[in-house]
């Protein structure tokens, strides 16, 4: 394969850079072109070899523009990158050029109550440290939280804890504003406001370079972290789907491990009893009462705690949730991989309970409950023992029968990851913006296909 | 009619209580045995000559404990009284007897972050003022808040402002703990914690006097409200959908009135077009920003807007929403009434639309949108032009028919008015601690056919 950039001079382009800072070293670049999609021995093959050219560390907005200068000039193109936890290689490029790593622009612009302004390279931590200063705390975050950036979690993320109370990051309301950097001729800022932040709000960073947010904040509760362990998985299941039912216990993560899967948890192996099923859980301290009501009615049993105050130090459960399950599944044995899954809103869970049947020991169940678009459904993470593409295929399609959504992790395409459809509004985006075709180039199915 | 408590000596009676404060004035006990049941044609004439003997006016627990131990000596029915603005005669007295006033059992007796515990007879308004100190508030109230009281609304109300966020009052977790006095050969003090709370939320004070309450509390947002007007009700109702659906949205009210019912708010009738619909909104300040986009993709206009500040004082939207808007409508129309319908959770509002289109302006819609189970569901609190009972029945029937619940309000009989069977759990719970049936008799029906 030729790549557009092949034919650079990267000497030339660092010194056009200026005081910019870059990385060349080769083995630096490569590292940097890489993120966690080898979660998937799908994507595994396609993208190890794949690694940009050069790294490129802006520390401003302006720096931003001056480079997006020099890639349009050049036809350069130009993958940004957070912290590169995404996994499903959204940050990796597949036609090397520049890799503008931002985790350099990581400043708080402004925060008031309810609301942060925030450059997109700062952590999610450590804006949550930040914010909990004045008794405000992140709607939601990645289990990545402590590596990742906000840039990247609007750029390649979804949801997650917190998703349970105040629905997806797509949802209404959980990102106000953006500012947006342009690949065209003439590179310049632009504000989104309003609905028009869906633009690029997960969209691989194919259209824009976001160089600011405005995120909206949540007041600080106290969390308490429980993991309650079940013998019957559909009891903890149920229990999940009850507790995410109870709009008066305020909770920030209800994820539901089926057995074996909590043997992975080295940390907590002594603690759940081998072959139970196990709940992690963060719940306000004073919802604690009612949801220790909750628990017995479903035959659950409290095995571990930790107050807000134990919380700040040593283990969180937070990285055993959401996709951190399958990272602590894969470091035991890494054959194993995974799904993402909207399971139907139902309070009844059929479809779980007939997929817990009929996979047994092929598709672990893993859920983690959350809210989207208004409705809460199960979301299922499930760990899969890997054997061949067309049986990953075959399971994929038995819950696309039954009426799930298959989030599919084993494709690097922004599309084919997500709704399936192309996205026309973020689409007529990249037209307009990014002329072109530089930004990580070859993950819109759209921009693709039309060539 | 005969009742029990003809043939009592009230002034002994009085003499037995001692210090304990009373009422005798027979005009006065009359005023303090009703409540706001006028609202329905039905039950005017079944309750308005309904009267109790003396009111009682208890300042502590130990006061209550004389009063009840008097009454079950001498077989003397007891009906508990908060501020009587119950709207189905839930503290008028059937069988005369004493008024249990507890307006007078009116402190807070702890608060901490998340958690009040107060005595019954303080008022929801006052509560709130005293929480917010501390930086948080009621989690939800009814649109009567500035005179109810946190005890009646346990013992005869079910949500309100801020249901569209943490569910109802039944909803697991928002009821801790209560105090409870008995009604049995020994009347005692027992205490509720847990699911055991739902053997007295709600019961109308017909199987225990609640004399102490664990409520838990909200982080307080700065509130603004607004009303934005709709050309089309549909628009408007599902405007209302749309933003209850947006968990990133902070909120606490949804209300929408479709026309002529905006023109009965003296207050605001030159700011609301004629023959417009209104939503009655209170938003978080900091999710004013995505609102105004909900707004415009429904054609809505905003045409009034009270800012946090301006909220302590003045008029308060508040007060046109729940049944402060059947409230207004029969201040300008005496002859109308209302239903209250649980529609079914529906994106599409399909059988609302229905029932616009059928009745027309017979009966007219008012919407509050709340969240009950953990479900997202439109409750109508619909305005009716009165013909008749038969016709008032066919008009149940028809949304009965449908798949709506009507939560009767023509009805003082607990069961008749809720979920229409009986509560086994409140049942026995009153044949353990009330066995001589004293506690509001005649309103469970579960008692009362069971002899
Ligand atoms: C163990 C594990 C657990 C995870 N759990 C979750 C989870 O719970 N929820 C979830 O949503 N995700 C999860 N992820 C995925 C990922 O960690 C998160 O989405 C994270 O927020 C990504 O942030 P990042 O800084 O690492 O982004 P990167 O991986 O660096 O980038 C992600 C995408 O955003 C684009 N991007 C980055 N910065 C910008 C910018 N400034 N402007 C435009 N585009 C940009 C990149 O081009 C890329 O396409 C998980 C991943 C792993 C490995
Ligand atoms: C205009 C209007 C609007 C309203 N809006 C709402 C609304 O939005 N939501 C809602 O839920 N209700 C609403 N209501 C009904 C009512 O105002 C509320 O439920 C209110 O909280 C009742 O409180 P109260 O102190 O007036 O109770 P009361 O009317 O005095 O009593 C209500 C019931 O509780 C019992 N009770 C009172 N105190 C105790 C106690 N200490 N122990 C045991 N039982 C007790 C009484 O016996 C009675 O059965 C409305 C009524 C009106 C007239």
């Amino acid at each position: 394969m030729t790549r557009a950039s092949d034919k650079q001079n990267w000497d030339e382009f660092c010194a056009l850079l200026g005081e910019i800072e870059t990385i060349s070293d080769r083995t630096q670049v490569a590292k940097l072109s890489q993120d966690y999609y080898h979660f998937s021995p799908i994507l595994q093959p396609l993208l190890q070899d794949k690694t940009g050219d050069i790294v490129v560390l802006p520390r401003s907005e302006s720096e931003v523009l001056k480079v997006a200068k020099l890639c349009v000039d050049s036809e350069i193109p130009l993958t940004v990158r957070g912290a590169g936890t995404g996994n499903y290689g959204q940050c990796v490029p597949l036609k090397g050029g520049v890799i503008l790593d931002m985790s350099k622009m990581n400043n708080i612009v402004w925060m008031k109550p309810g609301l942060a302004c925030v450059e997109p390279g700062v952590k999610l931590a450590a804006l949550d440290k930040k914010t909990r200063e004045i008794g405000w705390e992140m709607r939601m975050f990645p289990s990545t939280y402590r590596t990742a950036t906000i840039g990247g979690f609007i750029g390649g993320g979804s949801g997650g804890i917190g998703s349970i109370t105040y629905g997806q990051l797509r949802d209404n309301g959980n990102l106000h504003a953006v500012r947006v950097v342009t690949l065209e001729a003439e590179p310049r800022i632009i504000e989104l406001r309003g609905d028009a932040v869906q633009n690029i709000n997960h969209a691989y960073g194919t259209n824009g370079i976001i160089t600011q947010l405005e995120i909206p904040l949540a007041p600080v509760y106290p969390w308490t972290e429980l993991i309650v362990t079940f013998k019957e998985f559909m009891n903890a299941a149920k229990f999940g789907q009850a507790l995410s039912q109870s709009d008066g216990i305020i909770k920030k993560l209800v994820s539901i491990c089926a057995a074996p899967i909590p043997s992975y948890f080295i940390p907590f192996r002594d603690i759940i009893p081998s072959g139970e099923q196990a709940a992690l859980l963060m719940v306000a301290e004073t919802s604690l009462e009612p949801l220790q009501e909750l628990i017995k009615n479903f035959q659950g049993k409290i095995c571990y705690q930790k107050s807000t105050q134990e919380t700040v130090k040593g283990t969180t459960i937070i990285e055993f949730t959401w996709n951190h399950t399958t990272l602590h599944a894969r470091s035991i044995d890494p054959s194993l991989t995974y799904l993402q899954t909207l399971f139907p809103a139902d309070p009844e869970l059929k479809l779980i309970q007939e997929c817990y049947d009929y996979f047994g020991d092929e598709v672990i169940q893993h859920l983690e409950f959350l809210r989207t678009g208004g409705n809460l459904h199960p979301a299922g993470l499930q760990i899969v023992r890997f054997t061949n593409e067309a049986r990953l295929n075959e399971i994929i399609q038995y819950h696309e029968d039954r009426g799930a959504i298959i989030f599919n992790p084993h494709t690097y395409i922004l599309e084919d990851g997500g709704m399936k459809k192309v996205d026309l509004q973020q689409l007529n985006f990249k037209q307009k913006y990014d002329p072109l075709g530089l930004l990580n180039p070859g993950k819109m199915r759209g921009w693709v296909d039309n060539g």
